[in-house]
């Protein structure tokens, strides 16, 4: 068996690399791990012996190196489809693959004014002009997907926990250390991406 | 059947309304489209009436609203598999979602400095801090791609047309817009890009 190497970056500022080692974690595959210490004179020469793109993080399986956060969700979920990393009806899978591009993509200013840091804790900082917009569009776009698909299945956005947790994971991280207030559904929800087992290793490891 | 709607953006400017647009081409499916005008006052409100995230482009597949350019080009993906919009290969595959993915959060510099307009000539513009790079990044991915998987397979990025084309079709129509210069690799690329009909018909409706 090919084995399987995460390659990424600090652990309590990658909010890059923390989605595909939610993704990874779930498939229940063994992986090695390779963390790169960001922000230092070394950080972009250490990540290019591994990284065609010269970011984390990047997939490795055997020869093949996977780079960017979404290419490696896609790829684990097409290698172990037992995972279920996306809903299997069309209609969620869709949903889910919108929200999470949305994400990849979008929210600038809620990614640029409050960075992840999960060694800091700055209530009522990053109130930035836009950060309020996409805050709104966030915990609206939780909202829908929760009552639209989330009803039965579990507690995550679609039910089940899929690839769009995933991407939404280093946010809700920024709602816990900004101290961004939620109503009730949106709260359950940080909860529960709080309780995974991975995303509780993974802030051990970033703030010990 | 149900019917299917992509809602575009002005077609001089939307650079992520061509690239779903491409891929949709692509598949031979009929399809209805609706161009709303960017930039007037009203454009807001009328791209609200058809997509849940406030922006274009948007496929409507009967009753679901599929969004943001790297979701419906997926989506088209797994309901016209015969159309083969990602490579069969999973190492080809995974190479052509990595550059796309790459491209879908990537490359700001040269997105913000030379926007895409079909409408507009304007050579020498755009040099910014950062573009420079960019571009040396999307042309050694391109003769990395070409050089690994596109040998003997058609003049595409990963020798047929895929999804990663579509992604890269709004750098090709700027490096003519702004007049980059490219190797003879790159260019025959950038033509074979600029001589898809879907391509040309989209041109020619941008700029009639």
């Amino acid at each position: 068996m090919r084995e399987l190497t995460l390659v990424v970056g600090s652990k309590h500022l990658s909010s890059w690399s923390l989605r595909p080692y939610l993704a990874l974690a779930h498939t229940g595959q063994p992986f090695r791990e390779v963390v790169i210490a960001l922000d230092q004179a070394d950080s972009t020469a250490n990540i290019k012996k591994y990284s065609p793109s010269g970011h984390v993080p990047v997939l490795l399986h055997g020869e093949l190196a996977v780079w960017d956060s979404l290419a490696i969700c896609e790829y684990l979920a097409e290698q172990f489809p037992e995972a279920r990393l996306w809903p299997e009806a069309p209609e969620a899978r869709a949903w889910a693959r919108s929200v999470t591009a949305e994400m990849h993509a979008g929210f600038s200013a809620l990614r640029s004014n409050m960075p992840m840091n999960l060694r800091a804790r700055r209530p009522g900082e990053g109130r930035a002009p836009g950060v309020a917009e996409d805050i709104a569009r966030i915990t609206s776009l939780w909202t829908e997907c929760r009552s639209r698909f989330g009803r039965g299945g579990g507690p995550f956005l679609l039910g089940a926990f899929s690839i769009a947790d995933a991407f939404y994971a280093p946010v809700v991280t920024r709602f816990v250390t900004y101290e961004v207030e939620l109503d009730a559904e949106c709260a359950a929800y940080r909860d529960a991406v709080l309780a995974l087992p991975a995303m509780k290793a993974w802030t051990q490891a970033a703030t010990a």
